[in-house]
């Protein structure tokens, strides 16, 4: 390669780790002598557009490694989606800087991107490799064992549960959280990790892969509630009756829609309040409390999966090698090896783009509001170390006096 | 003292350190020879009518280290205010146990609950110590300088807002977070610490304690998204108009009280989404995203402050003390006494019981909608060490080549 100029760029929602992959490959790639400059497009594709770039050759290692443990997109993102008319733009600009590597920081959508950027580069002749690099709190790509991103808004996700049990345990009543996730049910079944005891929440557990129906909710939460006297439930916002329609829709007025036809799921309390309302009128429960985790799930600071951020980074490490020793555009994908290990690999972009996994049967029990052991067995490792961990005490009854029968 | 029996039990609200309080009464407790048994009420005043005590005297130190560390009320708690007919059932109780000291961990509600036992205990002639030790996160206790669960929960709120703040400036539009606090906005301004650098957000803080008005909150939102192309807002439940009318009500159908007669605030995420509606509607900015904190910020597992969990280890152990060789009954208070140290005093309950804590003016910007420097020194010690760190990147500038002008 003749320029030596290399472009990185993040695209659509933050996550707690994506500056770990964004430093992985800014030092990675300067320990390649061919590597002269190494830009970075500020806000994803937006900024390629606008040629918003910015000399990271210049940053500091030391400033890198702070960033990198800074949660949400240190360059910024986008939720634009390249057509192909977006895409020539795109070349006109990389043609007039030099550029001969991109690579995309993102998750489903932005995987879409590279493989049109790709196809369209070589279309055009232009001698572009285009390498996307995994991240989605969501864990909806395909080929990958996980993303990276989805294991500290896992662990959030566990411990916000593992806290909300015990407080409904101390003052009893239904909670519904509700957490992110629109097609894939991953982040909403992570609640599971935050259960200890046979009689913690989450009790009921409402995940995309299955069809939802209220008067079964009702029947269910009302089952917990007269067995323990409480209920947690957990809720991704994508929840859908059986036509598909997505149950919040049956609340909203406006949906709002993004670039990608996409309707707005989160950024609103909607969704619980509309299912903490069918409780309190239906079931005449009084005590009946909803959250919606909303965006702390993906940009808490403080709280990260360590395998996460050693995973995310060698993703990017592993974008650039892929790219300087490798003859092929591509996805980096996580492949497991052990109890705990992985490896990476390098996926062709069709295998990966515009595709959506979501849970697999084997990770959903047959009641379809619990997850097995087998999913269990999948999420621990990747919380990862020091968990904090909930005790409770153990109760020795003092004889009644006065109410002694 | 005849019997050697004492009582504990929790009210309220929970928070991140209310079982370190537990801990520090019952270990304090065993280094006293007189005491000769230590039971705990279930769920507050209304285990102690339901004689459903738990004798902690069987519990092993390790566990209730352990339990310590644990959020929630591990007794359980209740939200029964007791008049003086219920308090004449707690003495009827209390008798027939042999019970002369009772402590009670709570926050406002509850420390008018022990002037009330204590007022009963004294017209019946009971010999009965009583303690209220003070816990809860809406700081809004007099005679403190702070209370026990306040720092743990501003730790939440300043590190959820400083990764709101990244993850809006990744991608820029209006995030409305709303945070716990009916009358003292103590918890919602903490999120001026999660802010860094100067064009960092919360842009913009709303408190109880200044009349809030959805012409001057649009006007002023507007002219941040002017200047910054964003806008991160902390809002407290607790806002109202002029006329004290709570903001919320503007919208909610059927408001629920408590046996306290307050409003539910919290567990609804109607007063974010109704903002996030008037700002769409009538500013026409389209990313508008609100987040309602709610129990996340009061009960996540691993957000603690170590200066919390130090003091609600101590006041616990301070309330035997004050029981032991004192001779009132009264209410523990925090007293600031360096930069940073503290001690504690026993206040009279009647100081303390049924009395509100607002914020100090000091503490409240002129404009109104920012916190001052006497606030963030006053919080910034209380949120202990290991506070997670935002780096962002320096940005260098690539020169355009296609958009030079």
């Amino acid at each position: 390669m003749a320029s030596g100029k290399i472009l990185v760029a993040q695209g659509g929602g933050p996550t707690a780790v994506i500056n770990q992959t964004l430093a992985g490959v800014v030092l990675e790639a300067r320990r390649f002598r061919q590597v002269e400059r190494i830009y970075g497009a500020r806000h994803g594709v937006r900024g390629i557009i606008d040629e918003d770039f910015v000399d990271l050759t210049q940053e500091t290692s030391h400033n890198l490694e702070l960033v990198a443990n800074t949660p949400s997109s240190a360059l910024g993102s986008t939720r634009d989606k390249p057509d192909e008319k977006y895409c020539q733009e795109i070349f006109k600009v990389l043609r007039a800087h030099q550029i001969e590597h991109f690579f995309y920081i993102g998750g489903n959508d932005s995987s879409d991107t590279v493989r049109i950027v790709s196809l369209e580069a070589q279309k055009a002749g232009y001698p572009l490799r285009c390498i996307h690099i995994p991240k989605t709190i969501d864990n909806d790509l395909v080929g990958s064992d996980h993303t990276p991103g989805f294991p500290s808004a896992a662990r959030f996700v566990a411990q916000a549960f593992a806290g909300a049990n015990l407080d409904n345990a101390a003052l009893p009543g239904v909670y519904v959280g509700v957490v992110m996730g629109r097609h894939a049910g991953f982040l909403t079944a992570a609640s599971a990790l935050g259960k200890k005891f046979p009689e913690d929440g989450p009790h009921l557990i409402y995940l995309p892969e299955r069809d939802f129906s209220i008067e079964k909710f009702l029947i269910e939460v009302k089952a917990v509630y007269l067995r323990y006297g409480r209920c947690v439930v957990a809720v991704s916002e994508g929840i859908h009756d059986a036509s598909g329609t997505p149950i919040l829709s049956l609340l909203a007025k406006d949906l709002e829609r993004d670039a990608h036809g996409n309707v707005q799921l989160s950024g609103t309390g909607a969704l619980a309040d509309l299912l903490c309302e069918e409780i309190k009128a239906k079931l005449g429960i009084k005590r009946v409390r909803g959250d919606t985790f909303g965006y702390l799930q993906r940009s808490f600071i403080g709280c990260v999966s360590d395998v996460d951020q050693r995973e995310a980074r060698e993703v990017g490490e592993k974008a650039v090698q892929f790219a300087m020793w490798g003859k092929h555009d591509g996805s980096v994908a996580i492949r497991r090896t052990g109890f705990y290990s992985v490896d990476y690999d390098l996926l062709p972009l069709d295998a990966v783009a515009g595709k959506t996994r979501t849970m697999e049967d084997e990770f959903i029990s047959a009641s379809g509001t619990d997850v097995t052991d087998a999913f269990r067995m999948y999420l621990r490792p990747l919380l990862g170390s020091a968990m904090p961990d909930a005790f409770r005490l153990r109760f020795s009854p003092v004889e009644k006096v006065l109410k002694r029968t």
